[in-house]
C-alpha cells in the first residue's frame, strides 16, 4: 500500500508537471508557427530571426515579457496572436482551467503538493469495498462527495466570470481612457497603432502579469500619464498577487447574499478543494499583508533613491508618486517599466532581484497557520524523498544558470565590462525565472571599446548575448513558470 | 510546564548566543587596544587609523581575513598578537573551549539547537524528584550520566591533542620547509618577516581557517611553491570542513587500540554528547564525500576557466594543478589566495560567491539520515516559535547588508563603476558572513575617471569604503561567525 501511494503520488506529481510543461511548450511552438508565419510591420527592411521568434513566443507564453526583438517590430496580426499566448498562458486562466477540468473529471489531478485530498483516498477506498450495502458513514461521505463537486464547478464559473469581468472591464476602460486624453492617444497615433489593439494586448498582458506593451519603450512613454497607469495598477494586482485575497472575498461576500452551502464549503474547507488559489482566511489576509509591506518596503528605498534622479525628470510630484509605485508594483511579477533600469541606482536594483526572485505568494506565515495546510509533514512518501533527494533548490538551479551564461558570454564580460556584468545577468536570468521581464538593456555608450557600430535598441539585455545564451534563457522561463513543482527542492542538503 | 520548558529553551539558546557573542568582542576589543598600543612597522610614515585597526582585529578573531591595511604594515609584536586572536577565534578551539567547559560543570549548555539532549531533561527530573529513594531506573540513570561525563571529557582531551598536534606539526614542516627551499626563504628575507614568527603566524591562521598571511600579496608571492601549499592545505581542510570526519575516525581509531566504553559511547551517541563536530557515521561520510565533490566541481569550473589566463601566467603544469587545488579549497573558508581575484573570470567567482556562502559542514543529507539526528521537528516550543516569526533567513539579511552597502557607497557605484560593482560588493559581504576574505581588491587601472592620484594597495576592496561601510562589514563578520545561531531563521515566510 506504501508503495503503490508513493507511486501514486510520484505518479500524479509527475504527470501534473508532464502535462502543464507540454501544454506550455506546445502553445510556445503553435504561437512560433503563427507569428514566423505572418509578416512582421518592418517586413521590408527587417525580420526577426527564428531563434528571437521562438523566444518571443515562449516570453509571451510563459508571462515573462523578455524580449530580444523591439516591440513595433510586430505587426498588428502578430500583437493579436501574442495576445492569446498571454490570455492562455497566465496563471489565473491555467488554474481556470485545471478547475473546470477537475470538476468535470470529479477527481483532483490539479492538485498541489502536499494538499493530497482525504477524499481521492475514500474514493479510492469506496472503489475497493467488495459489499453493497451502503452503511450511514458511506452515504455521508457521498452527499460530501457530491458538495465538494458542486463546490468546486461553483468555483470554476466564480473564476470564469473574474477572468472575463476584468479583462473587458478593463479593456473598456482603457479604450475610454485614450479617448478622453489626448497626450495618451497621440503616442498611439505617431506610433500607428490601432487603439482596440492596444487596450486589448495591454490589458490582457497587465491582468496575466506578462507585462509587454505594444510600444518600444514599454511604458515609459506614458510615465506622465498617471490616469493610465492608476487603470492598470489594478489589473496587475488582482490577476497575481492579490488574486487569492480577493477570491476569497468574493467567495465570502457572493455567500452573504446567496445563501448556498457550497460558499460555506469552499471558505471552510480550502485543503479539500485543493485549488492553489483559495486559500485560508489567515493566510489570505497575511498574504495581503505581505503584498503591501513588500510594496511599502520598495516605494521607501525608490523614492527615497530616486526622487531626484536622472530616471524620474521632468515628471512633477504627483506623476513621480504614481509612477513609483506602478514601478515597484510591476517587480511582483507583471515587469512593466516606467523607467530605464539601467540608470537605478544598484541598491533599488539588487531589491528588485530580490522581489523578482520571490513567487507571487510569499507570505509571512508563522507556523501556527501553515500548519492548518499542510499535515503531510510527516506522512512523506518514498517516490517523493527520492525526488527530494535528487532536485536542487530554485537558488542552486539559479546559480547554475548564472554560471552557465557567464561561460558563454565569457568574451563580452571581458570586453564590454559595463554592459556584460554578474548583476545585469543575474538580473536576467532572476528576471525569466520570475517571469517578470526586467531588464537593464544594452547601451551602447557604455562601451569602454566605442570602435565598430551600435544601435541603441529597445529590447532587453539578452536581445545582445550568443545564441546559446537566449536558449538557456528560454529554459530559464519555461522552469520559472514550472516552479511551483519545485518547492521541495534541495531539501537533502544540510546547511550547518 | 510548556511556558517553562519555552523559557528555558530561549534562555539557553539566548544564554549560549550572548556568550559566544561576548567572547567574540572581548576578544576583539582586546586585540584592538593592544594592537593600538604596539607601533606599527611603519610607525614613521604611516599608521592605521583606529577603526581599520578594530577592523582588522574583529577580522583575525572571527578568523575572516577580511582587511583594509596592508599586513606589511604590521610589526612582529603585532603579528604575534594576530596569531592568538586567530588561535582563540577559530571553530576548533572555540568548541573545544566550549567542550571542557560542558565536562566540568556536568551539565550541556554548549549545545546546539534541535539536539537538546534527554539527559538534562531527565536530571531535571531527578532533581524534582522528592523521594530519596531510588530505583533500578533511576541507577542505571546514573551510570549512564556518568558514562556520558568521561565520555564527554575523553572528547575534550582528544580535540585538544588533534588541535595541538596539528598547529605544532604544522609549524615544524613550515620552519623546516622554509631552510630547505632558498626562494621561499628568500622572499621573507626581503620583506624583513622572521621565519619563526610566519611559520606560527601562517599555520595557526591556516588551522583555524581564518586566511591571514604576514605577506602583503598573501599566497600569491609563493603561488610557485608548490611544496609549501601543500603543506598548509591539510591544515586547512583538518581545521575546517574535514574535521568532523576525520574526528570520527579518530575516535574509531582508537577505540579499536584501546578497549574503552567511553569510545563506545562517544560514536553511537553522537546526539546525546551534543558536541556540533562529532556526527554520526554516515553523516560524516557524507560530509567528506560533499567536500570532495565541491572540490572537483570547484577545480573542473577554476581550471577550464583560468589554465591558460593571466592569473596563472609563469607556471608549469603542476605549479598550476596544485595552485588551482589550493585556491579552491580555500574558498571554504580559509580565504587565502594565490591569484589577483580582479583577473577571474565572473563564472568561478559566481562559484566562489555560493562556496563561501555554504556554511563548513554543508552536506548531502538524504531524509532518512537527517530523521537520525533531530527528532524535535514537532515538538517545537513557544518561545522557538516566536524565534523563528521574528528572524530572517540568512540570505534575507545578506541582501538587507548588500543593500545597505551599495547605499553607503552609492557615490563610488556611479563614479566608479568597474571598482564598485554589486558583483564586488556581494563578494565582500558573502566573504566577511562566510568568515572567507577573499576579495576582489581595488585597482587603480580600473577607474574610468584616472584623475587624482592613486595608488593600488594590497588590502581588501573594503578599504577603499566609506567608515560606514566598514563598520557594517564589521557587524557581518559577528553574524557569519555566529550564523549557526540563526540557522532556523526565516521559517515563517512561506515561498509558493
Ligand atoms: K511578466
Ligand atoms: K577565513
Amino acid at each position: 500500500c506504501v508503495a503503490s501511494a508513493s507511486y501514486n503520488f510520484v505518479f500524479f506529481h509527475v504527470n501534473s508537471f508532464t502535462v502543464q510543461l507540454l501544454y506550455f511548450l506546445l502553445v510556445s511552438l503553435f504561437g512560433f508557427f503563427v507569428l514566423k508565419a505572418l509578416k512582421p510591420r518592418t517586413a521590408a527592411t527587417f525580420r526577426p530571426a527564428s531563434l528571437d521568434l521562438f523566444f518571443t513566443s515562449v516570453s509571451a507564453a510563459t508571462v515573462s515579457s523578455m524580449s530580444t526583438v523591439e516591440m513595433e517590430v510586430f505587426s498588428n496580426a502578430q500583437l493579436l496572436v501574442m495576445t492569446v499566448l498571454m490570455l492562455v498562458g497566465g496563471e489565473v486562466f491555467t488554474s481556470m482551467v485545471g478547475l473546470n477540468f477537475e470538476s468535470s473529471k470529479l477527481l483532483t489531478p490539479w492538485k498541489t503538493e502536499g494538499n493530497s485530498s482525504p477524499l481521492r483516498g475514500i474514493e479510492m477506498a469506496i472503489v475497493a469495498t467488495p459489499e453493497l450495502q451502503k452503511t450511514q458513514s458511506e452515504i455521508d461521505l457521498e452527499a460530501q462527495r457530491f458538495l465538494n463537486h458542486s463546490a468546486v464547478k461553483l468555483l470554476g464559473l466564480l473564476v470564469a466570470t473574474y477572468f472575463f469581468a476584468l479583462n473587458l472591464g478593463g479593456v473598456a476602460l482603457v479604450i475610454w481612457y485614450m479617448s478622453a486624453v489626448p497626450s495618451a492617444r497621440d503616442v498611439l497615433e505617431k506610433k500607428g497603432l490601432k487603439t482596440i489593439t492596444f487596450a486589448l494586448f495591454t490589458v490582457v498582458s497587465s491582468f496575466s502579469n506578462c507585462g509587454f506593451v505594444p510600444t518600444n519603450e514599454n511604458m515609459i512613454v506614458f510615465r506622465k500619464n498617471s490616469g493610465l497607469l492608476l487603470l492598470i495598477l489594478p489589473q496587475l494586482l488582482l490577476g497575481n498577487t492579490l488574486f487569492p485575497p480577493v477570491l476569497r472575498l468574493l467567495v465570502w461576500a457572493l455567500g452573504k447574499f446567496v445563501r448556498r452551502s457550497e460558499f460555506d464549503y469552499l471558505l471552510n474547507n480550502t485543503r479539500e478543494i485543493g485549488y492553489l488559489h483559495l486559500l485560508p482566511a489567515a493566510h489570505s489576509l497575511l498574504l495581503a499583508a505581505t503584498v503591501f509591506a513588500f510594496t511599502v518596503v520598495q516605494m521607501v528605498l525608490f523614492c527615497s533613491m530616486e526622487w531626484n534622479s536622472e530616471a524620474l525628470s521632468g515628471m512633477n510630484g504627483f506623476q513621480k508618486f504614481v509612477g513609483s509605485l506602478f514601478q515597484v508594483v510591476n517587480s511582483r511579477h507583471a515587469g512593466e517599466s516606467i523607467v530605464n533600469l539601467s540608470v537605478i541606482a544598484p541598491a533599488v536594483l539588487t531589491l528588485f532581484v530580490v522581489m523578482m526572485y520571490l513567487p507571487p505568494y510569499t507570505s509571512f506565515l508563522p507556523a501556527k497557520y501553515a500548519a492548518e495546510e499542510s499535515s503531510a509533514g510527516g506522512q512523506k512518501t518514498r517516490g517523493r524523498q527520492i525526488l527530494e533527494n535528487v532536485l536542487f533548490s530554485q537558488l542552486g538551479y539559479l546559480v547554475i544558470f548564472v554560471i552557465a551564461i557567464c561561460i558563454t558570454e565569457r568574451k563580452s564580460l571581458i570586453e564590454d565590462p559595463l554592459n556584460f556584468n554578474v548583476l545585469n545577468i543575474v538580473i536576467e536570468v532572476v528576471s525569466a525565472y520570475g517571469n517578470v521581464g526586467f531588464s537593464t538593456g544594452y547601451s551602447c555608450e557604455s562601451r569602454l571599446n566605442q570602435e565598430g557600430s551600435c544601435v541603441d535598441k529597445w529590447y532587453g539585455f539578452a536581445g545582445k548575448w550568443s545564441g546559446q545564451g537566449k536558449i538557456i534563457l528560454i529554459v530559464v522561463m519555461f522552469f520559472g513558470r514550472l516552479k511551483k513543482f519545485n518547492m521541495n527542492g534541495g531539501r537533502a542538503w544540510k546547511l550547518q
